[in-house]
């Protein structure tokens, strides 16, 4: 049960990008999991990749097409990761991206694969092949939604979203899609993030802007601290509004600024919908002397089973907070110089003052801010003037049983 | 419930300590909470002490009476930690410790404090004031079982044990007990650990011998990933044995080989008994370029809450445990080299070769090792020669249910 999250309204369909999806059955019945994306000629891609050193089978593929050509298609599958699969793998993957290839009429390198779902199976060919011809008839510009449906495994909500952008030249389009609900700290991106705009960006300036997004968005989120083999996170431009977008034009910061919301709203989507989450916590860490070191502090915090296991609880047990804050690898941190505070909405509640109980703090307004399902933990170093923030999920009874059981 | 852990036997009294416990209803009602274990004169002591910059109050007045004489005695409590107290806490601290010194006829830097329990609750001093004469009037060497079982918080068994070590020159007697079972990823060592022999050992001599057990024992362990703000270990020497230990003694061998394995069981008794426990997971990284590197994948490993669950499941989901070994913090890791596998007793089951499936791997082969209360999870990395062993407990519903629950 997601966390303030609610199933994406009307998608904004992207000039030169079409979609379809079937359920080929290649581990789920009776619903979809495997989709199509076909790009029109000239569509600029730019892509980021898991840092897990177990890539997935259809990472190392994407990676690999991508630095040969622009794509005219994305093949992406639920229910099996092919990841951990050796050469086999390798295989399965590119007889995919063959099969996609000629419903195309491209080359197989200008398709990217990618894959969600268990680790460690064979992923089987023969439900591609069937499914194919389905899947090259059906494909549509509305086809996002149902396209959001199918790549989830875990998920209970489709996460994708639009945005318009009005620029002189004219208005141009973005739309993107994410799935994601267990292991999840994405360190590159997250597994999986599709995002398509009608503009024309030049491809330095897409991966760019893409590397940029990532940090503020997938990179900033974690539920289990467990990076996947998978994570992938694509931007694509098809240039079918005719208008251009580079840091010379006048719409540049606009682009910017939605591309960033968006990305920043998926990614807060994949933890509201962590698995068995209760809670959206945002963990702010300020008075940091850099930014890595917010980002430390921030991901101690956020990955304590004890922490987390305390928001569960609505329990404000700002001990558990402090002893991660404690053990985070920081060198020389002055304790008595940390301050915390527990914030929802207009609710601003200091805990810890100089490293202690603050004497003024009382427990029901600490408990009254966790009892929400959405607040803030703001830790105040003060050391220096850099920050960071990390959305996280809390640790329940559903996700004990969720990772207990799936695979059984 | 603890997994291969029963109640101590008989424990050795040790020459020169006398130990009490009293039910002072500092947090609990109805069972002993607090212990008193007196010293004779010229007692050595080694410890160390947690490494979270948060330390407790208790943390900081114990290493600094540490360091202006050797202890005449210890105060143990359980239910409060007395952690995150700013100056009252440590004025506290210091007040217990005045009142054990006037019973015990020494200066109060010649008491070592300690606590354990719930961070940032107000340590009471009434409690100690109250119980005080019981605790001086019920000092026995035979005190040990009591002291284990007065210590305990969320453990659910008294962990304790003894042994004699024969030398030339007469036996010697080691007599050690622990308590923890959350908030354990000791750096340094674990909340918390009190060991004593009758041998006479210099005091140099006596914290190398504790800073090498340490590295092979309570820092060898994890639970939650979670280093307490109030981790200790101690060794006292208290030479009533008549027998002497340094380097140059033919005994030194035998004494440091025994201590390591008192402290070892110790350590593995926390895991036996960490909160929700149903498995007992030993985890070997070998293959490393560096004990370093070998420790860090095996806590990576340890510590996935994915990993973990599937413990909890009995489920040989080893795709989980290679995501876990491929996002730990290692440069140039070659994943083709990686090797897994699930033994216990003499079953040794390989799962991974060459980075990828086992072809000769069966399923059940795998579910049966790890439907095993106790077995390991040995990683080869095919980089060096280098290895480490940590253990670890699975994530349960009983995990999430006592943490959640706990401190409400």
């Amino acid at each position: 049960m997601a966390v303030g999250l609610h199933p994406p309204g009307r998608l904004l369909p992207v000039g030169g990008v079409r979609l379809s999806a079937a359920a080929a059955g290649i581990r789920y019945e009776d619903r979809d999991d495997l989709v199509l994306m076909a790009l029109e000629p000239d569509t600029q891609a730019a892509a980021v990749f898991t840092r897990n050193r177990f890539r997935a089978a259809p990472v190392t593929v994407a990676a690999e097409h991508l630095s040969r050509a622009a794509p005219r298609g994305l093949l992406i599958n639920a229910g099996n990761a092919n990841a951990g699969t050796g050469l086999a793998g390798l295989e399965a993957c590119r007889r995919t991206c063959e099969l996609a290839a000629q419903r195309l009429g491209c080359a197989p390198y200008e398709v990217l694969p990618f894959s969600t779902g268990v680790i460690g199976e064979p992923l089987p060919v023969a439900p591609f092949e069937a499914a194919m011809d389905r899947l090259a008839a059906g494909l549509e510009a509305e086809g996002w939604a149902r396209a959001a449906r199918a790549i989830m495994t875990t998920d209970t909500t489709p996460k994708a979203a639009s945005c318009r952008i009005e620029t002189a030249d004219g208005g141009v389009t973005l739309t993107g899609m994410a799935k994601g609900a267990g292991m999840i700290r994405p360190d590159m991106a997250t597994m999986l993030a599709f995002l398509a705009t009608d503009a024309a960006v030049p491809a330095g300036e897409l991966q760019s802007l893409l590397g940029e997004a990532v940090g503020e968005s997938f990179n900033a989120i974690t539920v289990d601290g467990d990076t996947s083999t998978n994570d992938a996170c694509v931007l694509l431009a098809t240039g079918a509004a005719g208008v251009t977008i580079t840091p010379r034009t006048s719409h540049w910061r606009a682009f910017r600024r939605e591309l960033g919301r968006l990305m920043q709203w998926l990614a807060q989507a994949i933890v509201r919908d962590a698995e068995g989450a209760t809670k959206f916590v945002t963990v702010r860490v300020e008075g940091a002397v850099d930014p890595a070191q917010a980002r430390t502090v921030a991901y101690t915090v956020a990955h304590s089973p004890l922490v987390k296991t305390a928001f569960y609880a609505s329990d404000p047990n700002w001990g558990r907070i402090l002893a991660a804050v404690g053990r985070a690898p920081v060198e020389d941190l002055d304790v008595a110089r940390v301050a915390l505070w527990l914030e929802a909405g207009r609710e601003r509640v200091r805990v810890v003052r100089d490293g202690a109980l603050d004497p003024d703090y009382h427990e029901a307004a600490g408990a009254a801010v966790m009892a929400r399902p959405e607040f803030t933990v703001r830790i105040v170093l003060g050391r220096g003037a850099a920050s960071a923030t990390v959305w996280t999920s809390d640790l329940s009874h559903e996700y004990v049983r969720i990772n207990a059981e799936y695979r059984t």
